[in-house]
This record gives structure tokens, sequence and C-alpha cells, in this order.
């Protein structure tokens, strides 16, 4: 990692042992179902009435996070994400299992403050470590994170259950994260170098650190249809919900909510609204819901701290379309090339 | 990969798409609580009367397998790792989700048929996908597989319970599966050779396909005090258990059950008696229990087919050991460098 200059050189840190690094370092972070991380499972109660909502999510450095990322910003988008999944779908984080692939050359201290991020990160959410496992590898650091949450039986906020008639809104803003990646991956754009130094910070903020909106979750449980997050593109995710309801829709995209930073780049490069629209690692919840509950989801999101935006709304199915989502800017339809993110 | 020559070369797979692949070759891998893999989330219902038990491991090519091992082989031993956990903490295998971490070059068929011999194995355990995630790397190939089983409430049988007066036993044969490993990383070694192929074809079998000792785990809920599976070396995980338990343990070293492969490897080359007792990778389950379970546990074992030896012993607490195990032989301690295998 470059250290600025002056900055004492990272000295060769004293080797714990896989064992040792468990009980002094991770073991503090363990909640109850992790039997302080000295078994070889965690053991989780379901308390009557609930059901358990899991998922996992694996970051590789050089594909979800730069290896020069500072390691607390790390630590923040490898919980984060999963939070953000625990969010849509109504849930309320449990706690988490990790399994960490290290490089050998992967400094201690790196992990140290790692493992600290994720536990003050962890307190903050309620979420604590239950588990994992840690082993080297050859390759790029890379993390895979299973979150519990527990939703009251039959209340888990669905991706295939968007209806006829429905709005479609996102909270929060669109777009900042892909254009924060671009801060790093292609510093030397017009449109960055003419960006004032804030709006620069904004953009790299929004992509380092996920805002898992769980706040919002309650509300989701009790007004929505449908809902996910907003992980690999808001056109290519809302096609996936789409598809997955058996549905079609149409959004507006001059309704699609950009923050002043992002709104400043697409005013000096307007070839920028593809990556906003299709680049992803937005974290914001992509929801339906009937329009009766518009105003009680306002009101909600409102106390949360968070702006909803409706951008379009779920039509009578049309026969086979060949994308179930049309996407219309001034009165004209419009495509992408790529709806969303491709690992393949 | 290798192919024997005259075999059609490799054809470049046509490339699915990552939705695709999930709902062609995944989805009809899934159980109820993965809604088909068309949602954010898997969904699981714990019966009233149960706790969830769940683990998570890695594997990652060059460290748990070879990145040439049949793609079918890979699987057995991702889905059979974590399988072998369930079963020693005496749970019921209920699912399990799936983060795949794949090279852009790690051919497509090769995927098929590490997804087939996963739905294999799956459905031989009743243990189906629930979820998961795919993404790319550009180091080696890595799985990390989270399982959930099912336990009677109370009824998980943990590493830090075992008590003095307890015999420690373990199922199955000892070091095999350490010995495979050397069949490939040291063939030229004279034992190897000296060894007829039908042995050799066993350690390599241990080696490759690790055996969940599922129909066991019933009988450990009702008769052991604690277990663990032996993944990192019996010396080292029963030492791990021993500390765990504030317990100290004596194990008589020829009473160790060996098959006939490794007692012949054992007889051309003493000195592997260390990888034997230390290699790991045997997902036996190691076991202490009161004496007067011994004869039940006997039955149980056999009954399933399995092998139970008796290797040893929990003492009375000694005052501050420097180990928490001593290991006898002929009537003399011994100690070995490394008790388990180290990652770091």
């Amino acid at each position: 990692m470059a250290k600025p200059s002056g900055f004492p050189k990272t000295q060769p840190a004293k080797l714990l042992s896989e064992d040792d690094m468990i009980a002094l370092w991770l073991a503090p972070l363990a909640g109850p179902a992790g039997l302080g991380l000295r078994d070889d499972a965690a053991l989780i109660t379901v308390p009557a009435g609930f059901q358990l909502v899991t998922t996992v999510d694996a970051l590789v450095a050089g594909v979800h996070f730069f290896a020069d990322d500072p390691p607390a910003s790390i630590a923040r988008k490898v919980l984060g994400v999963n939070l953000s999944d625990l969010a849509a779908k109504g849930s309320t984080p449990f706690g988490f299992l990790l399994s960490m692939t290290l490089p050998k050359q992967w400094p201690q201290q790196d992990l140290r403050a790692f493992i600290e991020a994720l536990g003050v990160m962890a307190r903050a959410f309620e979420c604590p470590l239950i588990g994992g496992d840690t082993t080297a590898t050859s390759g790029p650091l890379t993390f895979s994170l299973t979150a519990f949450g527990l939703v009251p039986d039959g209340q888990m906020v669905k991706r295939t259950t968007a209806q006829t008639g429905d709005l479609i809104a996102v909270t929060g803003t669109i777009g900042d994260s892909a254009l924060g990646l671009l801060l790093k991956s292609d510093p030397d754009a017009a449109w960055i170098k003419s960006m004032p130094a804030h709006a620069r910070s904004f953009l790299r903020d929004r992509y380092l650190h996920p805002q898992p909106r769980l706040a919002f979750a309650p509300s989701l449980r009790r007004y929505a249809h449908a809902a996910m997050d907003v992980s690999d593109g808001l056109i290519g995710d809302l096609a996936k919900l789409l598809r997955a309801s058996s549905q079609t829709g149409t959004i507006d995209v001059e309704t699609v909510p950009f923050s002043p930073a992002a709104e400043q780049a697409l005013l000096q490069e307007p070839s920028l609204l593809q990556t906003a629209l299709t680049g992803g690692d937005d974290y914001e919840i992509l929801l339906t819901f009937p329009p009766n509950h518009q105003e009680a989801l306002q009101q909600a999101a409102q106390s949360c701290g968070l702006a909803l935006t409706v951008i379009g709304s779920v039509d009578r199915l049309r026969d086979a379309p060949s994308s179930p989502l049309k996407i219309m800017r001034q009165g004209e339809a419009m495509s992408f090339t790529h709806g969303s993110y491709q690992h393949f």
C-alpha cells in the first residue's frame, strides 16, 4: 500500500497463528450464536414466529474493490453489501459468517485494521460475527460473507412478487458509486478534472462505503410488494425483478434521482448516463408497491432520512417482450448495450 | 486439464451468462428454501424444537485441491468437508449456499461437470443448494460453501464439552488422505513406488473424496460428550478439542487405526507416522464419551459400516501443561514439530 513520504515503512508484523488471530482479534466480535468461535460451527436459535433470511456475497480484490483501498473501507464494503441484501428483503440482521482467503503477503496490520472496522460496523448494525474460516491463497484477497437476518413468518420481501399497477421506486441516488469507481480507474477524464474536490470525495465515499438501508426494512415488509437491492446496475436489476415477477415495466430516465455530484458529471459528460444507470454498486433499494401506499412509504423513508423517488410503474404484461423493461426519455424509448455488470 | 491423446481437445465452450448458468445448471439443484434461486436470499424455516447448525469452509486450488483434479472430485470435496462438519456436530443436513470464485480461463464444461457432481452428492445426502454467488477472479479457483444442518434443541455436539474420564475415539482410519496427497506431490518417493496399484488408488481416493459420516450423527447426539471432525490432523485437532474443553488427555499411538495401505506405507517409511497423524484431511469423527457408552457406540458405528477405535482418554486436568495432549508410544512420550496443518 502506498504510504505518504516520511511515514514509517510497513514493518514486518509479528505473525500471529490462525488460532491466536481467532482468539485475540475475531472472538471479541462474536455474538452468542458464535459460541465464542471455539467450535466448528455456529448454532442459531430462530425465535418462534420468525424465519431466517440468508445470503452470501464474495468480494475479490481487483473486481469488487482495489487491493490498495484502505482495509477499513474493504471491511465496510464486505459487510455492507451483504447487509444491503438483508435490508432489501425486509429483514433484521442476526449475524454473519466470514470466509477470508488471504494472500500471504497481505500485511497482518492491514488484517487487524480490517477486523477492527468490521467490528465497528457489526456493532453499529447489531450484526455480530458468528463464525468463519481463514485460508491462504496465491491469488487476490477474497472475502465471502454469509449474512443472516430474521423476518416475521411469511413476510420476507421477495423479488418475484411485483404486481401489475405497482409503482417502481428507488431509495437515495443512483450512479454515484459507478462514477466514484471511474475516479480511480480513469482519473484523467475531463469531467473528473472539472469537478470540485468535495464532489469527488462524495463520489469516492459512495463507491467505498455502501450504506445498507436497514432502517427502511420494516416499511418494506409493511408496504412493498417486491424489492431487491441495486448491486449490478439499476436497469439490469430492475429487468431481473420484472422478469422474476413475470411482469413488464416502464421507467422514465428523467425521474431517476441523481446526486448533485452525479448531475454535475452528467452535465459535463452526457455519455456517463449509461454508467450511472447500469454501473452498479449503488446499494440502494429498488421496490414496487401499490399506489395507495405511496404516501406511507414516502413518510417512512423521510423518517429514516432517505429520499424515495418513483421512477416508473409495472405495466400490464406485454406479449413476449424482448426485454421486460421499457426505458423512456423525453418520450422516446432508449436502450443500453449492457443492462448491468457482467462477471462473465 | 491433461487429456488422453486421441481425446478431442477442449473446445471453447459457448459461454453461458451468469443468469443462464443459474437458471439452467444450478436451479435444478435447489431446495425449497432456495426459492428457485430467483431471489437475492434464501429463506429458511427452522421446525419448532430444532436449532440450525451452520459452518463455512473455503477451498482454494493449490491449497485444498489441485486445479487439475477432476471437477467432479473437487465438487465432492467442497461439499464433503462441510457435510463432515455437520456430521461431527450431530446434525442432519438442511441445505447449502455456494460462493464460487472462478478464473476466467476455467473451462465452462469443467464448471458443468463440477455442478453435476455437486448435484449427485447433494441428492445423496439430502442437502440441496439454497443460494450462492458467482464471481470472476484473477487468482485460483476458490469455493466457499456455507452448510446448514438441523439439531433438536440443545443437542448440538460441541467441541468444548469433553469430560474427565471420557474415552477418546475416532471413526474409520487416519492418515490415508495425507499419504494420498504425497502420491501427487512427491510421486518419486521410494515407498510409493513399492506400493501396489490398488493401495495407491485407495489412498488417492481417500484424498480426493471425503466421506462425511452423517449416518453416525444421531449416535453422537445420544452418546458423545464432545466431537469434531479431523480436518487439520488428528494430533492438532485433538489438542484443540481438549484445550477448548479445558481438559488434558493421553493417546497411545499404537492404537490409532490405520488402513492396510497406510500400514504398508509406514512399514516402508516409518517417518511417515508424523504425516499420518498430523497431515489432516481425514474427515473422520473424533469424539469423547463416557466409558459406559462404549458398547452402544461400537454397535452404532458397526450398523453404519464404520470402524470406531478407542485411542486414549481424557485425564484429570494436569497443572498448566505445555500441551493438553500427551502422546505415548510403547510407554514413551512422543512429540511432533507441528500438530496440524498451518495456513500461516
